[in-house]
């Protein structure tokens, strides 16, 4: 068994130019204007054209766990991202952001607790 | 940096038998009636408990891909999965079905291109 993760977007070219920089992920293959297969960092994640548009928070999304948030965070926004919450999250020993990729698709960046 | 994913859920100890046994998860670590953190295959999922059903289809997915499709979504039924669709679909040279956990988040099981 192999797991993989498939995320909805309305622009595909956007969402494959955010995520391929944010995530440093390589392209695998592409169906034009349909699919396109990312990989890296140990994670598969296939972007699909969708016609619906987002309407409420996600009931999955992604953590990035880097030793630096705050940079991450400025990463990130260059990128097209932008901050949910002006503040980091501070809980259960953690320290993390709550950003949206170009669709509003949420993310969290987190401190490495491993970092 | 590395990248893991989290999954709302309104019933974390449903979510928590559900998906280790339909992904053969371990568990690291929980924070009581909060958060599970799962990982195997490669993949780490934290279970997060959320006060809000889910309403609208996720915006991003799970697949897991596996040699016998049909075997697979047998198995997972008897997990507590449903069909969301009778046929499978064929698309693109793939076969995949599209079910739902028993909190109604979308999975797809396809046929491994490299099984």
């Amino acid at each position: 068994m192999r797991i993989e993760f498939t995320l909805d977007c309305c622009d595909v070219e956007r969402a494959e130019e955010f995520w391929t920089s944010a995530l440093g992920l390589a392209v695998d293959g592409r169906i034009e204007g349909r699919y396109v297969a990312l990989s890296g960092h140990g994670v598969a994640l296939t972007l699909q054209r969708v016609p619906e548009a987002k309407t409420v928070k996600n009931r999955m999304h992604l953590d990035l766990l880097v030793d630096d948030v705050e940079r991450e965070v400025q990463r990130l926004e260059g990128l097209g991202a932008s901050r949910l919450t002006d503040q980091a999250h501070h809980e259960f020993g953690q320290t993390w952001f709550v950003l949206a990729d170009p669709e509003g698709n949420e993310l969290c960046v987190a401190r490495d607790p491993e970092g």
